[in-house]
């Protein structure tokens, strides 16, 4: 069917001709749509049903407003198309982390995927001070697995080329490239920052060795396609609840370097927990929920790097370096040890690129909702400059890095300065 | 026209019905046709003028023999489009230093190009100890031209991902990964190596340190998407004379890592230097000529870094790090410094691409013409165990290389080693 918007009457008659919705929809009966989506780019309509509240199908459409930008248009859709795609590939290598995609329709620029009732996003679970028991080891296995099997190291060459084709994103890309990167350490006019840190802020822009690693890191970015990545894998990607956890909004999904998406989840973490020096008065149960995000850092990482060699001891399928090539007398140590350099540089990357991502949060043109919530601005700028220090040492010293523990010691010092 | 295989008879009418071909057989008259490939996967036709001897035009056709294997003819007509593209690119980024090319006819798999009917294959030129006194300068400007501006310090993001998604040559890829990296450092029926350096090849292909660094410069060239590199540019792919330089057979060309152009060149050149072990017998007439090519590997890479950096200087019009990023006092030291630690990666990169294809050529499937046509073994043994010993050497001292000497000292070394 030709593109045509949807409105809360239209959908309930456009699901009725697709096919792939029909089971889902058999369960559900009679259904209510509400629109919730922020109408920028998109309009997210969650279909529930009248006689079980929480079921029920989300479906998200692209909007054509911009379609008088060209360009802008093409971008829209691009995002639906690359994200539909890539949740399928989750689906696929790491299931029950991800929404269940139900429908695609690539003319209708529109995706209908699981409706998650119960799942609050991360962010504001973490500024409540929610207990996660299972987060480590779930957002651990997302991440070794979507990294893992999307590498050379499963995939025959010719697969991941195959992969590399589908997922050049080359709009969605720039966008990372210049607000990530560079803009927040230059004058751009987005720029924004609580004036209470102006000093630390002009310090970070006249840094000349800062910059050079941030711009090195960029070309990181730009460059180097060791995997498919979510590539936007902040605690506002994250639905959750104690039980389960789903990733979602990946259209910024592309053949990119694994540390990108590690360093994003890490750098979030560590903003919840100094977003608590304005949302947490209390300096016991401050100190209490602080540490254990520290810890959920620490756990994540190790999980994380755990399963990775895992999986590449077990799934050793891809041609980088076959088990034939390690088949002598010696040949095991020398592969563990390639494995274990090889998550090292992950984790000098998780440094590097976390670093520019702590930076461009507080002095770019997007803060994270965990910090720009709090209204004290006096408050806020403790975080924003102990975030802002920790950013440019994690950048400034990532060829150091040696453990995950080095990369905590870094946020604690930090912390402790007055 | 659909696809035809031509002969010596049927490519002089073909020529007739190609308009863009007119222009340069207006001025050509009656010509003669010769077959002069190798006939396995390709034929190549010298078409020359009867009234000028040595003017005319060269055509290229893929052969279909191994349409049978569905995957080959694929590859094989792969092959010629890569090759076309990527000669067309280096005639507009570096005019001169490559054959004109006059046609391409994507269904006939063919291309017609400049007949270099007064160029040497360059490893003849260099077993001949010819002077060559232009040619560190054409092939430095050769690689600082196709490498910077297939970067993105001068390509826009946009336009570097599309650049890239027109290259991604997953079947000529595989070959260079697995036979220039991993199966020559393992048990491959293919390898082949000269009995009287068995100690040396047993020693490398049980080092773990060595095949842990060999894995990690295939990935590096498996996902590090620099610039457009041509991937096989040793001195089989150079026709010169004392006054021009040509490169061709480009169909490798992939976004790749640029260390591994400069690193197939000065390895090649200093095979070359290694070679005069075998052919030149009188040791000083040897040993000037060895030290002229470890001068010439010392111009190449010192032209070819004052150059790389120059363009940057003159030309940063890509999105890594735009002249904005840097404007501020201090900020072209640091502009300086971004450069300079950009041009040593490529140094240390050609350092262990370099040192891969050492071993590769002496324990691998294929040799180079230099090595193989010395046909007293143990002399041939002399060079190939300096070969060897070096490529080790470079490949596991790469992070510790600094400036060219440090890399040009080691072959020194091996050299005077007995």
């Amino acid at each position: 069917m030709a593109y045509q918007e949807l409105n809360e009457q239209t959908i309930l008659d456009y699901i009725k001709t697709r096919p792939s919705l029909s089971d889902q929809l058999a369960n559900l009966g009679e259904l209510t749509a509400k629109e919730v989506g922020d109408g920028n780019l998109n309009t997210v309509y969650i279909l529930e049903s009248k006689a079980q509240p929480g079921q029920g199908i989300v479906i998200k459409q692209a909007l054509p407003y911009l379609r008088v930008l060209g360009e802008d248009w093409k971008l829209t859709r691009e995002r639906i198309r690359y994200e539909t795609e890539s949740l399928r590939l989750y689906n696929q290598y790491t299931p029950g982390l991800a929404p269940a995609i139900y429908d695609y329709d690539d003319e209708m620029s529109l995706v209908a995927m699981e409706y998650l009732s119960q799942h609050l996003i991360m962010r504001k679970a973490l500024v409540e001070r929610q207990q996660l028991p299972h987060f480590a080891d779930h957002i651990s296995t997302f991440m070794a697995n979507t990294l893992f099997f999307t590498s050379d190291m499963y995939l025959t060459g010719l697969e991941k080329k195959e992969l590399q084709a589908r997922f050049i994103n080359p709009h969605l890309c720039k966008i990372q490239e210049d607000f990530v990167f560079t803009n927040p350490l230059m004058e751009s006019p987005e720029n924004q920052w609580n004036p209470l840190v102006d000093d630390e802020v002009r310090r970070v822009r006249a840094n000349g060795a800062l910059k050079v690693a941030a711009a090195q890191m960029k070309a990181r970015y730009m460059t180097h396609a060791q995997a498919l990545i979510h590539s936007d894998l902040h605690t506002g990607s994250i639905m959750l609840n104690p039980a389960d956890t789903r990733v979602i909004d990946s259209e910024f999904a592309f053949c990119g370097p694994m540390g990108f998406d590690v360093g994003a989840l890490l750098e979030n973490l560590i903003l919840a927990c100094l977003s608590h020096y304005g949302h947490t008065d209390d300096a016991d149960v401050r100190a209490a929920y602080q540490e254990y995000l520290l810890q959920m850092v620490l756990d994540v990482w190790t999980q994380f790097a755990a399963k990775f060699d895992a999986l590449w001891q077990d799934n050793n399928r891809g041609e980088l370096a076959p088990n034939a090539y390690w088949d002598w007398p010696g040949g095991q140590d020398a592969f563990a040890d390639f494995r274990r350099q090889y998550i090292l540089e992950i984790l000098r990357d998780t440094a590097g690129f976390g670093g520019c991502k702590f930076l461009r949060r507080m002095i770019g043109v997007v803060s994270v909702w965990d910090i720009s919530s709090i209204e004290n601005t006096a408050k806020r700028a403790i975080a924003e400059r102990k975030a802002i220090r920790i950013g440019a040492r994690w950048l400034l010293e990532r060829h150091k890095i040696n453990t995950i523990d080095d990369l905590i010691a870094i946020v604690r010092t930090e912390m402790a300065r007055t």
